[in-house]
């Protein structure tokens, strides 16, 4: 071993001590007659001293070392006479007798702090200094204890964890595979998963009642910000229960972590709310709960006044913004400039403002000021509040409504990262209409059960049927999404002709767990929660790329190690493929 | 939820309880006026009663059930009057008053029994229903338990588990990649990890001076008997630290394992053995110690006597067979008929017999009895023990010696699975002499470190320099291997160039990880353990198979799944490759 102590852990009851440390040094400081080198390791940072009166041979190695040279030293632990209450060893520090260079260092191309100079495209090239950073290492090491602390709950409540393949089939349907091409059975290849889901459904036939598995799944899509080609779930199924167990179980772990790793428990159980209220009054599936500011419509509020925008839109609505009724002319222009921009996509915005000196609001020439007392009244907007007013086809503006919900509460300083609201959102429709190929899509996938009270319109109008989907929302994020699953091949089949496939077809894509489903499949539902976005979410993070120690950049290449990369004529060959690349480059 | 317990856990403390049951039909049986259901899920079984009189609806539904339906029961706990002490739960059996089928099932293909009549083909084709045998099961659970084990063992010792890429870079050494080509970047192709040896020194450098993964590799080779394409390591590194802390790391590892899955402590340290002594006395790098039968030289003791076999051999060497003295002519002709099988490939096989008549041997020709005599005295041979000989080339002989040393333990019951003898291996030589190419090989790999002490022959006879590198063996399995690896570039460079490596050639492959080593490098070394093999040893099966929730045949295909399976002509064009088919099969 190449040291006695790590870098954080001496103390004031260490002082007389003989000790060795080994680290990367951080920083160096002469001071004349004393020298100082704050050594680092994963565990801290120690002072290390070093007099030139006393240590004539050590004295002249300082001038060897440089910025994360990585070293080893001996010394005695004395008090510090200018103490550092910032930092757990900041009562003491080393007075040392030796120095021993390990390894030199380049001079590295950011600095090893908190605030690097270093931009991001640098900074991943040499993630390696990169992941010394305290920033990032603190999210390395939650993440660990994330992991560890969600299989001590699983292993609690009777769950196994279970390797699937990683080595899997490609299906049709689904986003886009990863493939492998087989050497050992040429032409053909293996896919990696998107999701263990057919091999988790496959384990409840099985009789494995409780599985769970913390595994990479992957996903060729084109990378938008903040996704990742390999990414990690926390993957589950279960048997024998109905929703409300899962969502029991699953609110269990969450409150599990919140707890364990954060401190913070919850009084009340979670909320519950119905996509359709999600949607009708938040805009939005994943409603941020940390605030309020509803939507409310004002389609039948708002129309035959005169007012030709409002008369011609299908769809009025609006939220009151406790509070800002004190935005200035060039705040609300800044907002309404906001919601225009393409990403949002609004025509304009209305503003109604309950001020001190009255309701004023810029559609005053066709709403007098009992009509807008009278919004005023539907929202409860006091003096000091102000309501905005979007207007257009309905699904969209109240997209937009949440978009400016959203905008407003950070304006308003309503979203703390502090603060967590968890809510379960309930009651997904099973189908979705797609315009585009005039068919349903299974909103969840094909396996998702419908609820019983709504099998009379299955056929008749599939559109209505809501499915026993659940999804987890913690602050407006999705954490987590899962099903019951339909264990009725009768039921299972009705599923398929509603979602235009042909018998055939069924039995191309779904043959092989449709088999497994004849031979005694007991009732089960799962849930699959996003690790990375969790362990970002705990970390405070808005992105998941720094809570993974090796992410990709977003044209999926890993520019540390310079992947991926050009492979041998003889790999080809052996693989038989060949490339056939177009000229679209 | 569908019960109120499992089937594992009701007890005569239970009687007169109404509860609710769900799981599989394991076996019915009628016996007139009373008929029995076995009700099976992953916690036991249950015994259910239907009695004639009592429960006409009931009765009627018996009728329609089979084997392995998944049904749901009420009923009442009461106590058996036939008990049934090798279950838990025979104590007592449930009184129905109700059955609910919750899904049927089609005749299963084989008995879901320990010892089923399914041969191997079809049970991996119906994965499913393997799984719900207790055979396997347990062997599932017992993988979970010991990676819990593992986890807490590590994150006890202050080790952070750190997820490292499954879609990292080709690399030519090594053996062969699968690979990935990537549809974003057209022409280039990810590959999956052999292993994360590159990240996980790439994690020592990055200060992460602790580190474990449990996670799946990949190598595309073709598959012998119980080689899987992807298997499970647990994989570890450490900084600042020598060889003996990684032995004790890695040991204690073990012994937690042991202690808490298998109730086994170990007295003693674990045995330690030089490379060179594990060849010369077993003729094997994983010897099996659960027995000494050491091997003896005997070439200059049995040369010169006229005997042309040995006097042709370079190397003549023997193991005394403990208690082997009443092996009859038939066994004996059968043990040579072992040893000159392909596989072994001995010539012939003496004997020298210390039977109560004296001793005799096959070369009694040769030899007279006092020459005998002092070989047996050589192995310590009593009467009543059977000394076995073998002639050849050294290397050769060595390993036959070897397998005979292993078969004869088996014949003679000297290896008993309950008892776990655990080694270490080391000093094992830095580098391999390869006759094909004439060249040098890392026998590890290229970033393991020589011993000091044998520099001086680095470069004059690299064959005889010895690694820091150390293998775990445990009743003659290797379950892990690993080295303090090289972090001073200029012995890098030496490395490479007895490996006959240009300086170009080494930068073009090893550039990326040199290029990290230049920003401070702390000395540092780890150890990988294959998992599937641990868990198997634990678990007491000779095949990894059978520890695989879902494994691949000798062909590497997935014949439950039917994987890997061929690809659309949209996805190739997507990728922008082509198949490249020859005709060859």
């Amino acid at each position: 071993m190449y040291r006695t102590h790590t870098c954080g852990e001496l103390r004031i009851a260490n002082i007389n001590t003989n000790v060795t440390l080994a680290g990367w040094v951080q920083r160096i400081r002469d001071f004349g007659g004393m020298s100082f080198i704050d050594l680092r390791d994963r565990y801290g940072i120690t002072q290390l001293v070093i007099d030139e009166n006393t240590n004539q041979p050590v004295v002249a190695q300082i001038g060897q070392l440089g910025r994360e040279y990585v070293i080893q030293v001996k010394g005695m632990v004395r008090e510090r006479s200018s103490k550092n209450m910032n930092i757990p060893t900041g009562e003491i520090e080393i007075a040392l007798t030796e120095i021993l260079i390990l390894n030199p260092s380049l001079v590295p191309p950011f600095t090893i702090q908190d605030d690097t100079d270093g931009g991001d495209e640098l900074r991943m090239k040499y993630r390696y200094l990169d992941l010394r950073r305290n920033a990032v290492k603190q999210n390395i090491e939650l993440r660990h204890k994330m992991a560890q602390e969600t299989r001590r709950y699983f292993d609690d409540q009777g769950f196994l964890e279970i390797e699937t393949p990683v080595l899997m089939k490609s299906t049709p349907e689904g986003a886009r595979d990863f493939v492998v091409p087989s050497r050992t059975n040429p032409g053909m290849f293996y896919a990696l998963p998107q999701s263990p889901q057919t091999f988790k459904q496959i384990l409840m036939v099985a009789g494995y009642d409780r599985y769970f598995q913390i595994v990479k799944c992957f996903r060729d899509e084109d990378l938008r910000a903040d996704r990742q080609p390999e990414f990690t779930q926390i993957d589950c199924e279960m048997s024998f229960v109905e929703q409300e167990d899962i969502l029991n179980t699953f609110e269990g772990m969450l409150r599990h972590l919140f707890k364990k790793i954060k401190g913070i428990g919850f009084d009340q159980p979670f909320l519950r709310m119905s996509f359709e209220d999600a949607m009708n009054n938040y805009g939005n599936d994943k409603p941020d709960l940390r605030f309020d500011m509803k939507i409310h419509e004002l389609t039948g509020k708002l129309q035959g006044k005169g007012f030709g925008v409002f008369d011609q839109s299908p769809y009025i609505g609006g939220i009151c913004a406790t509070g800002a009724a004190n935005y200035s002319r060039k705040q609300i222009d800044e907002l309404t400039e906001w919601v225009k921009r393409p990403q949002i996509g609004a025509k304009g915005l209305i503003y109604i403002r309950f001020g001190n000196d009255g309701v004023k609001s810029s559609i005053d020439k066709f709403f007098n000021a009992e009509e807008l007392a009278e919004i005023g009244n539907l929202f409860g907007a006091k003096t000091g509040d102000m309501i905005f007013v979007l207007s257009g086809e309905k699904k969209k503006t109240l997209g937009q409504l949440s978009e400016l919900r959203l905008e407003t509460g950070n304006r308003l300083g309503l979203r703390d990262k502090n603060r967590f609201v968890p809510l379960w959102v309930v009651d997904f429709p099973l189908f979705e209409w797609d315009e585009g190929t005039q068919r349903f899509y299974a909103m969840h996938h094909p396996f998702t059960s419908p609820k019983p009270e709504d099998m009379e319109f299955f056929e008749s109008d599939p559109g209505r049927v809501r499915a026993n989907a659940y999804d987890c929302v913690v602050n407006g994020v999705e954490l987590g999404g899962g099903s019951i699953r339909i264990h009725d091949q009768k039921l299972q089949q009705k599923m398929f002709k509603v979602l235009g496939f042909t018998k055939e077809q069924a039995e191309y894509q779904f043959g092989f767990i449709m088999n497994a489903f004849t031979y005694g499949a007991p009732p089960h539902g799962g849930i699959a929660f996003g690790f990375d976005r969790l362990v970002s979410m705990f970390s405070g993070l808005d992105s998941i790329r720094d809570v993974i120690a090796f992410p990709k950049n977003n044209s999926g290449r890993d520019v540390m190690i310079d992947s991926p990369s050009t492979i041998s004529k003889e790999q080809l060959e052996e693989l038989q493929i060949s490339l056939d690349l177009k000229d679209n480059k």
